[in-house]
């Protein structure tokens, strides 16, 4: 399961604050983009060199989102995070993959892990997302390149909706509210499975619905462990009173915060309808073996005692009067049709038929 | 799953605030309807233009409720909601018609959403209502004409009750109440057919009964799942101190939160039984299957070892001494017999028979 | 499921505060009876009419108990409603049968709804039992003649312990802990029920026993959803601080509030005894089925290959030398022989016999 | 159930504080057993009657445990009460023997209700032991003579530890901490029951360890139900802010108070111990049928095939040409191998055997 | 059960503050070993008696840990009590290895209870650890030597990160985070084993992995009972206002706390997963012995039918005209075939083929 459990023995014993990546090494450079804008302008390009990012500090008239994708040169992470102040903690987690989603508050900026999600063939797969919410800047620290920000990217780029206009904190609200709108469609597809599940169950129960249905209850135990913790999480940021964060987008989180909730209860929901397909597939198996013991009895309990009968018959004595009587073979005949109806009979009562 | 998640793929990534249009579209064109009332006199009418809308401003001396049926105009409800100051949040969640129920505070007017439910053909489908109660004025929104809210506009008609005599937080009430009322309806035909299906399964255990059985868990989940948020949703409005809702009227929601309360309990015990009614249905398939066994195994050992005598003496030895005795058939015939009669006794010792 | 949702449609869509009788008709007429008591002198009397309870006003020198038996005359109801400055939606909540059990304070009285249980031929039914405490006056409000409080009413007649001495509170508390002590006395039938179901099921499951588990569990739904939520009312009275209710009376009322959550806990143990006793009957059954099937394993495997092997000899080619072999018969025999040892060795190896 | 519930009829209906011995009369007669001590000396006697009990008044200089064993005698009781002014609701729940563990304060006093647990015979039966702690004063009430209290006394017999320095509410600690104490020895034996009943289930499954595992569910519902509320119980005494109780005691009761808790997860594990080994013992149970479900299949699958072969032979057609060919028994037993091969050769691939 | 239950018998009765070693004898000796550090030294001896404790007073410029393994010998630990003002009741629970984790605050030093646990072929074992956290003190005492704080000590020696700075808290800090990240690596292993077992049960259901289940199962409901309590442990810590933590090294009791949460949140998914996997291995048994049913269904129903039809012509009538027909036996066969091949299109359709 190490999906479930990302956190690698190496890190054991390590000294608190030294930096070690845990998880898969998925890039094979940590690439910085930046995009600065405000109100009247827009610009966006890729930072090489920590020198350049040093000279970001400067003029207070836009808001800079730093992005980074890769998170194994813990050597670069580290100076990043002595530019921009982060706590040792804060840039061990950032590096540690397998971390819970959580908000902290630290002096000068608010941070938050989240989980993006990706559903392909079948498995769900998670990428972390770290966010450093400070005044006017938002950094924001990915595994790898490729994520579901693109819709935001382009908002500012066309200036589109209040977010040009508004701080570091409406960024931050916008990034939280494209992964969480992503986790709707994993749920959409896993809807979709379900109730083809289902269809098949009702037809056909097989081993590969079994199968299937243990996947997915694994995938909802999951999907579960990655955003149950993701309420408590905005709910954070919604409640808590950092300066950093304005009235007016707490009530974007309180937003975030229900689609959240909503999200765990169509879980919560799947559950509870997965636990009842395997209620139904079980039940399934069950009737078929019935079904099937019927037929094994119905035709059994006809044909065993009138092959007893015809084994009498074909006995070798001597002395078998019936053997030599004119309706004899007739008779036993006779005898094996009666035994056969008396044995319908009984089963049509019995309801078995 | 479409009914567990109406949350659509066009809708992410979109900005905040923006109207998009959730879910089915369940009427072709938008209709608004106008009633106003005080305690002297009502009227009502058919709005056909938001020009019309604008100019209902002015007088206070009536109370305004203003019906929308119909969602998927964003445009419209756009207008609406810049004529009477309806913040874009609310609107974005007016027309997605997947939100969960709930309460929000704004300034200026407060905003609930609740669902209206059909059970149709044993299947549970619902309908989003969001109401906007503000000062003298409640809009209600829809996503389609047809709703339970007829015996409301009955008593504002005949004057019956207090209601004309109320403000519209009092009419928000009674629309809650008659919503809740409903509740009441579908569980009742939802109890019904618990009843008929446990009789059956008394009588007949069959495998109708597991998929009706499976199919009323599965509405169960979705009834929960819909109900159960409006708990706390009406709990906030008779706690909740928005200056628009009186004392009074706080009395009459503690009223309402007392039967949605009562609903929900309903929802568990209906739940519970339904539990019941499965581990009745599994456990009489098992009885089915034994007593099948049963009878197999009773005429199969009888019959086997008889069987087998009878073969024994169909043996064409040419040295077989008992064929050449007189008594050979007849004693053959009382082998049989004792073999049959030891049996019978040990299934009758067993219990079995 | 009637019993669990008494919610009739006549209802839906009244005005609220709109009497509806909800419920059964249990009483042809209603009957109203009066005590009246002080610490000196008590006396007891039917009201025939309206007039003679408006006449009940002044002296404040005792105590009055009215009792109301029956429910479906709601215009009566109103009218005593009238006398007494009872609140419409306390009214409605007394004519509806159907509702949970609660307590609600209200200017100059206090109302409490309880449930009274019945256990009948295996089924519970309940009655709904109203208390409108106010001060030196307590009205009940019962479906039907006929009650439990008959202790309650001999305690005053006789003067014994504090009843005559204390206020309409403390009669208040002698009827609810009548009633909870009523529980016990079914907790206790049950149990029995349960003790006898037990036994039976040790000594030879049957499908009736498969029925009653599922019935008791039923009434244990049942039983549970009535008395949930009495665990707040009655804590509700002796925590609140409503005036009419004194501090020494709440001491008894904590009292009743600890008998009722004994009462809670005995209904869980038994529906986790009734769990465990449907686990038993089940693998119970399973274990019957396992016998029976190694019986007819048993009787099989011996016998179908020896049948076989008589079958071998009873074939009827031209040339078979065994046939005329001296000892083939007796061979035969010996191999049968052998063939049914290798079995039942087996079977004695593997544990089966 | 009568364990489960020991209030019996006779007690509904009577008077609140009137007192009714429930329960068991387990002891002829009732004793009263003092212990009086303080730094310096310490002195036992039994006590006879009531008026030696009045003349205990005076003296402060000692600690006083007055010890009654029996609670039948009413009167007795209610003599005692009035001495030591204990409250009439106090009195009717020391005689209840059937109560839940609780705390109460009193005016002058804290009242407690224990459980004392035996288990003997594989069944748990509890004495209700009540503790009246009042300043320099502790009455003990228990059911019969015999309980676990031996060690407490010979503490103060040979002035160990602290007691003989410390007040009534130290004692009481004592007293509970051994009874406490006394829960993990009746755990251990538990424990090691549920050790035997796992290692016989590895072995073979057979219908005694399913009884066992019904018993020791049941027992596990009871322990819980005795000792769950103590949780709060000692809880409470440890935060309570009665003057009776010094702050050096509440670090006392705090310990036991983490024992009760240690003790309570222990049940628990072993319910959740117990659950596993009832899905060991039903897979178990599968897992045989299917056995010999296998080694039936086996035998008759292959044999019914060759049987029949035989039986077409056995035919007695006056035109049957393999009957007079020279190989004719020879191929007949070569078709029956090479069918009983094919069959052989499929379970082998199916891995059946 | 003993893992479960440590708390023997001889403890019973004892007075509270008698030191009894509850648990194994783990060790033959006890050894002491002290670290002394500061920002600029370090020194480690073993310290071989009591007196050269005594002299450790002095000398407020260094941090000193003592770490004591072994805890069978009570007269040594009540003397370092003594020497460092420990009160009774955290000696008596250092020494009862059965204790839950806790945190208490005792006046001069924080006294925390944690498990260190093992994982050795398949079962896991407990160490208890205690932390008396006084003012630039910490004695920590273990049940034996060998323990998972060998980083720590490196840490210590080579003056890596901020451990050299810092004060006692951080010691102790150090210490719990060790053991936390040890818990990560045993649930790597147990979720590797998981992995494993979950191919091997949807490869093959064997017996082997029932048990498998079964123990692993067991041992979550151990690392359950043994982890859970730190949660709040930990908690506590984070939150309490003990001036021993500053509030720097409280941020970092919070990263501990995280990583708890954690932990008991994977073990919570392994529960689920091994409850997945228990419903997986049953209904692939049942769908095994669905299996075999049909087989022997399939070859018993064709091949009885057509045996009967074989032993009707193995009788022996004089008069059977069938059987002096020219085309009989190729008639009978030509029956037999017909017989079977309605049986195999009848299955066929059944789709059980």
């Amino acid at each position: 399961m190490p999906r479930f459990l990302k956190y690698i023995s190496k890190k054991t014993g390590a000294a608190p604050g030294t930096l070690i990546h845990v998880g898969e090494k998925k890039a094979d450079q940590t690439t910085i983009d930046l995009i600065e804008y405000n109100a009247e302008s827009t610009a966006r390009r890729s930072i090489s060199s920590i020198s350049e990012l040093q000279s970001l500090a400067g003029r207070s008239d836009v808001i800079r989102w730093i992005d980074i994708d890769g998170l194994h040169d813990t050597t670069l992470i580290e100076s990043i995070g002595r530019i921009f102040n982060i706590h040792p903690l804060t840039l061990e987690d950032i590096v540690n993959t397998g971390h819970r989603p959580k908000v902290e508050i630290f002096e000068g900026y608010v941070y938050a892990i989240i989980k993006m999600l990706r559903y392909h063939g079948g498995v769900i797969s998670s990428e972390q997302v770290s966010l450093v919410i400070s005044d006017r800047l938002l950094i924001s620290f990915q595994e790898q390149p490729g994520d579901v920000f693109h819709p935001v990217r382009q908002r500012i780029h066309n200036a589109m909706g209040r977010i040009r206009n508004s701080g570091s904190d409406y960024l931050a609200y916008a990034l939280l509210d494209t992964v969480v709108d992503n986790y709707y469609q994993i749920l959409e597809s896993f809807g979709e499975e379900l109730e083809t599940l289902e269809e098949a169950l009702l037809e056909n129960p097989e081993r590969e619905s079994l199968e299937r249905i243990h996947q997915l209850k694994r995938e909802t135990v999951y999907l579960r462990k990655q955003i149950w913790p993701l309420r408590e999480t905005i709910g954070g940021l919604s409640h808590d009173d950092s300066p950093l964060i304005t009235d007016q987008t707490r009530l974007f989180f309180r937003d975030v915060h229900d689609h959240t909730v909503q999200v765990i209860e169509i879980i919560e929901s799947y559950r509870d309808i997965l636990t009842g397909l395997l209620d139904l597939y079980m039940s399934s198996v069950g009737n078929r073996m019935n079904e099937v013991m019927k037929v094994l009895t119905i035709i059994a309990t006809i044909f065993i005692p009138v092959t007893f009968v015809a084994g009498v018959y074909g006995m070798n004595f001597k002395f078998m009067p019936e053997l030599d009587w004119r309706w004899g073979y007739a008779g036993a005949w006779g005898v094996m049709a009666c035994i056969a109806a008396v044995m319908i009979f009984y089963f049509k009562r019995k309801n078995w038929w």
